[in-house]
């Protein structure tokens, strides 16, 4: 771990440190805000003005945090990533095949919560390299989750099995996506579809060369 | 074989079929030369400029087909597109088991021909709804070819089979786009990968509820 401590800045005050978390805080508590207004009226129509009435500050105060409206969008795009990725990691004490499950279930439900957001957003990341950025860090991020509940760091997975992640994390996206429309099979199967395509496809012989970790038999 | 012969142009009211047949053979052909611009130049390099002067004909007659230089993009997608889906559509005499594993190797063969493109269209078509359609009438073709494979037509499938289907096209999507970066690993053992992941995943009993069709054992 960093050593924070001698990082304090020493140019202006001792305070300094305080006034960055104060800061930190005041971000945060306009993200979560806006967070729940997307939910609302959809990403599209967030803007600092929404912001600003629900939080009861000026329009200028918004804009201090978040210079555009494009940046306020952005930002509660990778705020919701990270409180996927935190919903994603869980108890470490289970089995990474347990693990596996309880991601998929979690990443269902977080998509769940607002489906309308995730469709538009996902859909069209595309047109935003701000937002093709939040997803590829955030597809990072599930790849550093399963090589940590198989026992490895992100960047020693064989390049089959990095691939086979990658290509499970496309299709459980494009998996739920479709799903979304309509929901055409239960819930708990298609869990257990997306659960079973990991076991699979992490245990292939391409990926792991023989070392079926993820394999419950 | 198309008679090139009925295509000659005639300007007199009972040749009106032909003249459409000639609008569409020059479109073609205009088509056609944008499309091997795209492989040296790129997409976005693409327009009624480089391919006025590479056919010898005027900018006016270019924009006289492609109104503008997007037109023209999109248009050379979606014919590149209907190129892909043609190159899939292999040999009806072979099994279902066959015509995946040739589809699959047709498809990295089409993606070889010029990665660029592929890459930039790919993590880009979000930016263009005109593009993000043809993304995904290609997607239903695929669906439509596999369905035709196992002796189904397309809206006869499951809905387990068909997000099965769907999930597949994303997977091989995301692992043709990942194993460029590098190739990290031999082609031919990728293509063995992408076959073997439509086996399970069009055989799993989410999919098929026990019809196993596509499974060779």
């Amino acid at each position: 771990m960093v050593n924070y401590a001698v990082r304090v800045p020493s140019v202006t005050s001792v305070a300094a440190p305080g006034r960055r978390l104060a800061r930190e805080a005041r971000r945060l508590q306009l993200l979560d805000l806006a967070v729940g207004i997307v939910s609302d009226v959809g990403l599209d129509k967030l803007s600092a003005e929404t912001v600003s009435r629900a939080a009861g500050v000026s329009k200028a105060l918004v804009f201090h945090y978040f210079p555009s409206n494009r940046d306020l969008q952005v930002a509660v795009v990778r705020e919701a990533a990270q409180n996927l990725l935190a919903s994603l990691d869980v108890d470490p004490s289970k089995t990474p095949d347990e693990r596996l499950r309880a991601g998929v279930d979690a990443f269902i439900d977080f998509i769940e919560a607002d489906p309308t957001t995730y469709q538009s957003v996902a859909r069209g990341a595309g047109s935003d390299p701000a937002l093709l950025e939040v997803f590829e860090e955030t597809r990072h991020g599930v790849v550093a989750l399963i090589a940590a509940a198989i026992g490895l760091r992100e960047g020693e997975l064989p390049p089959g099995l990095r691939l086979a992640v990658r290509s499970w994390i496309a299709l459980v996206e494009e998996s739920v996506l479709h799903w979304l429309d309509g929901e055409p099979v239960p819930r708990a199967e298609l869990v257990e579809f997306l659960h079973r395509a990991a076991q699979h496809l992490f245990a292939d012989p391409f990926a792991l060369k023989g070392i079926a970790i993820l394999n419950p038999d």
